[in-house]
């Protein structure tokens, strides 16, 4: 990654972190089990690509990034949420390299209620459905307090119904439709529709970040005016060049770094780009020998390098590093409509950095 | 019930039932399995006594009933959300007398895509827990658009911040240490910590209706001033006795009527405060055998039969009775406080049906 580029990725994680560990929502929580759980994915944190992209987005329309501080946590804390129920619904064990949230409150079951296995693992989901219910409220409230930064209350509103109709239903309609596909005859399922979920799933929070941060800039929530238009595309194709990354590199990566295990969409039949390209283009043996590989229960070593020769040889990895460019260079094209400065050179070395990452 | 409240309460219901139908967030989202359950509980609906505490508490400080109308909407929604995340945590199979969220998006799982019965079943809890996620958004827009009624920005940012703060971290709370309760030993669950799971769950989303219909009526949202906190102290004490009632009626109730199997608490072994009242009343032969009709797999006519002439024997009924009328009477003297009017004739109503009902 470009070193400036680092360093300012690490200032937006210790100011997010710090504003959401400031934040008092969890200290009403009981059992305290449950406020640390609340806490846990918003304060460890990712790569806090989302609030780095409201904050900069804020500053590339002349804004004062300060003033979108609450809105840049709030996107943060709204992302940990879809990404707790994501991991029950997932049955994920693991989510950056750490127990995941479901996973983490069934180990303190065991230790403080001394339950057998299943209840525990019972307790643990149940638990993670109230923490990520509690985690959306805070999202709204965190962007409430936006007020406190000078941002006036009729723009506030605007923004925190964006979240809540446009986000929320695009978001978990795309999430939706990801649980929905396995269930689904794997031929009936349009290369649009899974374009169409991870539209959702990944780039309409990716695209209210950018737009929230550049309207807190404007004082407008005009999201079809000329630069609220060109930053929404610019994070838009963004999103799915991320996501089509986090596809290739769910096969092709490395799971030292990765933080969740190789293959896993494979083992759950997820429909995605990689896999309906490499369907399209794999003879009848190629295809049933695919669908052998779909659905195990573990993925070693040789299964991976198998799937990834298999999609090496016949054009489906090259078909999805040149999809991944063809989005980030629309993402480009955007951001060249807008004004030239500090945070629209942040915004270029971000997506340089995303279609460059091997992990 | 008092026919005029009965009357009044189907009124709020038709309106309350219409402003859900025509708002459009459900159409935005796909698959349309999804979109169904989202309209489902907030469309059948309940008794609707938030909405109609919120619109009578505006009426009764002098506000205009349909100013608060989106407002009134959006806690029945928002009581709608917390009830679909609940039954699948309970494992519940029948809400007001139809199947349950979940247990329906299994059904129809079934006959969308034939896969096997456990397949469907985690289906069902999946979407469910995504309907819930959606409705919760559904209910912080629809408080949004009262705005469209006039409410001030200013306020509604007030009420959408009281939501999503107070609200949902008191209400999750209750709802986690409901869930937490069976995970520990009997002994050291305190009648007190009982009393604030209650106040939880229950009586602040009441407590938050009755002061955001009074706070549109005033146009202020100073919870503390004296006829909010009357307001208040009326709605929590109402649903601290209509829960005592409920776990009452989930004993001594006619199954029929009450729309979920009887004994319930006792299959999960729940410290309800009638339970509490007899494990402290009870002889140490009594005692035994309570436990010993704990946790059963089923509860048939005989068991409820020896668990009511328990209850009556020992005096726990009786005291759950009386406790449920004190706090009655508490909501009836905060009530007494605040101008007397048709509306607040209606709140009195409310309360005496509470005390009342059989079902």
């Amino acid at each position: 990654m470009d070193t400036g580029l680092k360093k300012e990725l690490e200032t937006v994680s210790k100011l997010i972190t710090q504003t959401i560990a400031e934040d008092t929502f969890p200290s009403g929580i009981s059992p305290e089990c449950l406020a640390s759980a609340v806490r846990a994915y918003p304060i460890h944190g990712g790569k806090r690509i989302r609030p780095a992209l409201l904050l900069w987005s804020c500053g590339a329309l002349g804004g004062f990034p300060d003033s979108a501080l609450y809105a840049a946590a709030a996107v943060e804390i709204y992302h940990s949420w879809t990404l707790v129920h994501d991991d029950i619904i997932d049955e994920d064990d693991l989510r950056r390299g750490l127990n995941t949230s479901h996973v983490e409150l069934a180990v303190h079951a065991k230790k403080a209620y001394r339950k057998d296995r299943g209840t525990c693992a019972k307790f643990g989901r149940d638990f993670a459905i109230l923490a990520g219910d509690m985690q959306q409220a805070w999202s709204f409230a965190m962007l409430l307090r936006s007020a406190e930064k000078g941002v006036p209350p009729e723009l506030v509103l605007k923004l925190v119904s964006a979240l809540a109709l446009t986000v929320n239903r695009r978001l978990i309609s795309g999430e939706a439709m990801d649980v929905e596909f396995p269930m689904r005859k794997l031929e009936t399922i349009r290369p649009e529709e899974v374009m169409k979920m991870i539209a959702g799933k990944t780039s309409c929070l990716l695209q209210f970040a950018a737009q929230c941060g550049g309207a807190i800039a404007l004082n407008s929530a005009d999201f079809s005016c000329e630069p609220l238009a060109a930053l929404g595309a610019y994070a838009e194709n963004l999103g799915i060049a991320f996501q089509l990354r986090d596809d290739y590199l769910g096969l092709f990566g490395d799971v030292r770094k990765f933080g969740k295990p190789l293959g896993s969409d494979f083992q759950e039949g997820k429909p995605t780009p990689l896999y309906l390209e490499a369907m399209h283009r794999l003879s009848d043996a190629g295809k049933k020998r695919l669908l052998e590989l779909t659905g195990l229960p573990e993925y070693p070593q040789e299964i991976i390098d198998e799937l990834r020769a298999m999609m090496r040889d016949c054009g489906a990895e090259d078909t999805l590093l040149r999809r991944t460019e063809s989005f980030t260079e629309r993402a480009a094209d955007a951001l060249s409509l807008l004004p030239q400065n500090r945070y629209t050179g942040l915004l270029s070395a971000l997506l340089d950095y995303l279609l460059a990452r091997t992990v």
